[in-house]
């Protein structure tokens, strides 16, 4: 309860927070009958898919193998939902009034949204392959359970998974970047839902992990905490403004290996099979095979 | 429900753990009629407050030119009642009971709630400079909200300003230091509320970072992933117990960049325009306009 | 709403994701009244249970020397159900349908449960030295009550010691791995519950952190943020499988420092009162007092 | 969870369900796209503009004067969305799928929503005749603040105003039934949203007042518990089909008082002043100023 | 949070309050690891049932013929899983603590839920009788929707009618008895689960409705508010006390109609097509086809 | 979200709806760090005194003779705080700005809500006796439980008993008539909380039951639905206004029943075990002993 007393006082900043004096860059302004983007609704996405992905272990239900295909369609059903609403708010997110008002916006997201999900069986067949791979590589992981429900790793690659396939559908960045975010909080480990990441892809613990935007990495790698997959330097233009959109991470061949804490700077390639060790710091291409140690 | 099998093993336990075994050293009392600490309601707080400084963005609520001043003001108004519970909770957090009981004790909390809140409007202008420093800084941003929504950089940053401007106003250090801790589990970012931050300050990625109590950082200053500031030694009195308060952690000039995983230590200047490159450890100052790079 | 035109691709992928493509090893099935692992369970455990270690700081409730007992013995009833429930389905989480049914399964877990509250208050005091450990050595550090509520370290080892304890008494696995997780998740300390950590023990800022499953602390040693205690490879045996279960993590003796950033690989012992400086590279034996600083 | 023992059993039900002998007669199918009759919605929409016609008093919050103008416009706001959406819901009620295509449908709405808003602060003036009355005709009484509490009166009294309200701003009859049948469910008083009733209307207790669809209420009358005011015999059609939307209820005049129990039938006149006594049974009309009292 | 100075007034009511004066016969001791009769859990089965019953009606989620199999599935699965558990508790209520440990108890609780389930399609049947019958008495009623959504009759009978096959199954009085009482407080019409009713029966308005444990009714009957079918006199056994269970209350043929306050009580019988007026008094059987009318 | 278009209707309504038409009588002003009236605090007080007074039939939680002590703890605990507030908000709830300050009135509704808990154990020794009743004289009732879970009647008396304490102890009358009408909501039964009602008192069903402020009721006394004990008339003073508190309700002697719908109006005396037919009307005193029947 505002006491009294201190009613003018908050009453101006108020006032000014309303002003002028911001001109609406701060703010989402929404507009009419629409869907605003949400995270708590990415969020409830998120939750969702993973509770389709991995049945049993996420959702907090018991489902077996008669009560699976209820489950999974009501699901289904809900996540369409919430997607083609966070796609479509996603397009009108930093567009024109006209092109909000275009009806083909609205349904291009319900288009992605659907295929998406026709997609999903897909996601979940490459999962499978990272949640193995990640089994294989770990001498401390129990069974294949334990990853999924305690490996921070499976969840970062499981939202960077769904963000890719959204961002190759054609959605507007803001989506899939929301998605790999709320991994990044979770785990500590950052995706750009940009990179191209092959199949059986495992992280071991993960915390600090940084893999860019126009990164490619091949089958079979598996990256440890605090590994770093960045860009040397941003060309400028020559209104020295950053050029957006250059490649500019690394490329990393099928199987390899980068321990804890390497940093692997550049549009550079590090061949098949080779090591990178920990602490290492790689701005030269690596050729396949190599053992790169830290002396 | 108890199984009565284990009905007197676990009241054992109660018994013991009620006992005087322990002197109430982990315990916080609450007293007659008074708030308590409560993470709950300062991350209430926070969520408010940054639904304030980002209407639309943050909130779960749609908003537009017409709604905006009853949404400001209602939230504003739980503000207000939210912050001086806490601040007064965290005046009486470590004080001996008469000093609990002296009238000014909640006034100053109310004052100083007040005064905040009419800071609030200049806080948003400085964070407006920290949103466009990242939007220039990063090839991968594509627009204002982009950065709101999806860099966990602007969350340490709001949790940063709004938990220093309370250390500043007089609030006791639990209140802000939850603040900031907040952030720092949310992204992995760690800036002590103590430290001095000027405008234009940019964080990319950010897990790992950690900016110490005593840190200055001057205007559009950038830090990537894994910078430490931090100190170097702890002098400690002739009792052999650490001096706190003392000076420790480094001053960084106006337009400094920072790489990732570098460590600065101690008291030290990094000159104006300097640029200190990834995984470099340094603990002497370094000069204005230095790039300095591992080797 | 399934909007009718996507029924048809909807309903596609639905089948498919039930489909024999997936033979089960993606989903949990759950059996005949039986509880099944739960996230949000665990996590309610490890909630009530920090109520009851920092009675007042947790929990959101305002407690006294008069109601603490009352709050005691209902929180520690809910955690005995809790407790063995998700003991049980852990027990069952990888065994056989025979297995399953044995009702040994069902009395072991509650039996364990019982124990763990029985050890519940000497859990408390060894955290009691951890916080202490904390407040002595961070001059940041104003009371006891600022380590308990915005410390991560106190939080991650909080989590460590429920889950090394229930480890001790013969869970399975999967449950002190998911609650180490959790905090991994919060704070970016990664602690495995196999690891043996002694009095004392102290974290600062902390992100970044990995204790590896076989570790072994001792007494009053502090590692700050971004340090590895890890492994340096992982024999494998005829077939080319990892062998599970080596003793392959670093050994610190008591009063051991580690500074940010270190990595300590191997079964090797760092000597007691060694101190190793931040970002260095160990995986040779320490002696006894070194003190190994980056040059 | 479903016991294996018992699926096919479930299941069979399940299918007998879905089956076609339900030909949707007893199921809403929603449309495209469009909100659909909420219960939940419907109580949250009267439940705010409760809380605005009694600021204070309902909402759980608290308001003065200087924090009522944001209270009022934030919940202003979200009743125009819910009310427009609800009513737009019970537009397409019953109606084809041709008329539920058309775009004039989802304007009228909200054209009726605006209009409603519009309105409430008259139906706020007619409601505080209404609290009036019964302060000034219950000895038990203590202030208006016990009477907008505490008395079921002006729960159905308010819930009757809206909904007359919304009626007579065309909405279809779904919508305001459900809101005088919630009032009934809470009060025991059903009162159709088609009668007329004047102001200064009181009800004392109240359960098991029935107050039909024609009924004509005048100026400062009085009910109490158990009255009927219904219909003496519907008129059947050739094809004996009850003929719908004839006057078949009681037209009350000024001032009159129904005693507890009386039962009124049928399209006849209650004269002006007259007092009804309890437990009686009228069926022909009553003159002004008669006192017609049970032998 | 209890101040000091009260603590010892509430410390002596709470021992006394747990002290021996209270025999156990006001509480209800729970068993090792069974379920316990829960208000909540049953008023979700409810819930869940009339979701299923009038789907797209009840539990607020939009449905159509895609989509509905999936939602009956989920719902009907934990459906069983309700009920089971409640039939379980309830079997448990009243019984020694070896019939309490009779596997059998628990087993018969789930051939009773599945069984019920089983006949959840024909109780719908039923109900549709009900909502025709309804619509075709009430001048009123503008379609079938309204009626389900609006009309308390349709809730009462529907806990009537699933009461009444659980009561028929088998349950234990206090499962099917709580239910109709949820209906009661609900809408004020109080139906015995353990009365046979007849299809298409039709309540309007309904409050005060009393329908006693050993009524029959017919099929087509119509009942206004205020109605009750009770017993005359309890006779009393050579103790003096009340003896149960014997036949008491009226049996109304086909086609009866009974308005608004009429009051019927004993084992007399009602004969088909008879019509029962206002307000009436009957303690003697009716002949069929009888129009008897207060004078 | 409004619409644009409709936004400035809207704010016309906003503005009249805040403006001075409204001169505050509908509104209740909260006062600076004061708790205000809670029609959700006071159900969360009446759920809780119910599941101290019923242990493990209401409270959702299994307890037993082991956790009973905790559970009583812990709620009544809350259930302090919750009162002492209320009572404070209804104390300010009708006086001057003067009243308001004086600390007594805090002081006072801290000493009332420990005197009403050191009453709770004899309020539940009241309860026994008329759940007792109840059982004896129904031949459906088949045991406590059933009674307590079941039986509209115990919810109308438990919270009858305890508004009346509460009104004996002196508190300000709303709180106790809110606390009785949250009972007629929930049952149709409506008595106010002035009245004196002894021991052994049954309701059977209910609805429709009117007990007024100044009856007087023996012990062992039974009601069934419908029944009104009401006031014949109310006096008015020279300015024609109604005298409040005047003795007006009726005086049932020990061991009276009353019948479904019989109306007894004025202060009159009903001697000992009368007996009232139902339907009846009774105006005038009954002796002792008299059976009453409607002819």
């Amino acid at each position: 309860m505002a006491v009294s007393k201190y009613a003018n006082q908050i009453k101006k900043s108020i006032d000014r927070l309303i002003s002028q004096e911001f001109d609406g860059k701060l703010m989402y302004q929404s507009h009419e009958d629409e869907p605003y983007p949400s995270l708590d609704k990415i969020a409830e996405f998120i939750e969702l898919t993973r509770s389709i992905l991995f049945p049993g272990f996420f959702g907090n239900t018991s489902v077996n193998a008669t009560t699976l295909p209820y489950h999974i369609g009501v699901t289904t059903e809900r996540i369409f939902q919430l997607l083609w609403e966070q796609l479509y708010a996603g397009a009108c997110f930093d567009c024109t009034d006209e092109e909000r008002r275009l009806p083909e916006k609205k349904k291009k997201a319900m288009d992605m949204a659907a295929t998406f999900i026709e997609h999903l069986p897909d996601i979940k067949l490459l999962l499978r392959t990272d949640v193995e791979a990640i089994y294989k590589g770990d001498p401390a992981a129990k069974n294949f359970g334990e990853i999924i429900l305690a490996y921070p790793g499976i969840k970062a690659i499981s939202n960077y998974r769904i963000a890719h396939e959204l961002l190759t559908l054609g959605a507007s960045a803001i989506i899939p970047r929301i998605i790999t975010e709320m991994a990044h909080s979770e785990t500590g480990i950052d995706i750009h839902p940009g990179a191209t990441i092959g199949k059986y892809f495992a992280i071991d613990h993960g915390t600090g992990i940084v893999i860019g935007e126009t990164c490619i990495i091949g089958e079979n790698v598996k990256l440890y905490q605090g590994v770093t997959l960045g860009a040397k330097s941003f060309p400028t233009d020559d209104n020295d403004e950053i050029i957006k959109g250059i490649e500019r991470h690394p490329i990393l061949g099928d199987n390899v290996v980068v321990y804890a804490g390497a940093t692997i700077l550049g549009r550079i390639t590090i061949g098949k099979n080779a090591v990178i060790g920990g602490n290492t710091w790689v701005t030269q291409p690596v050729a396949e095979g190599t053992v790169l140690i830290k002396k």
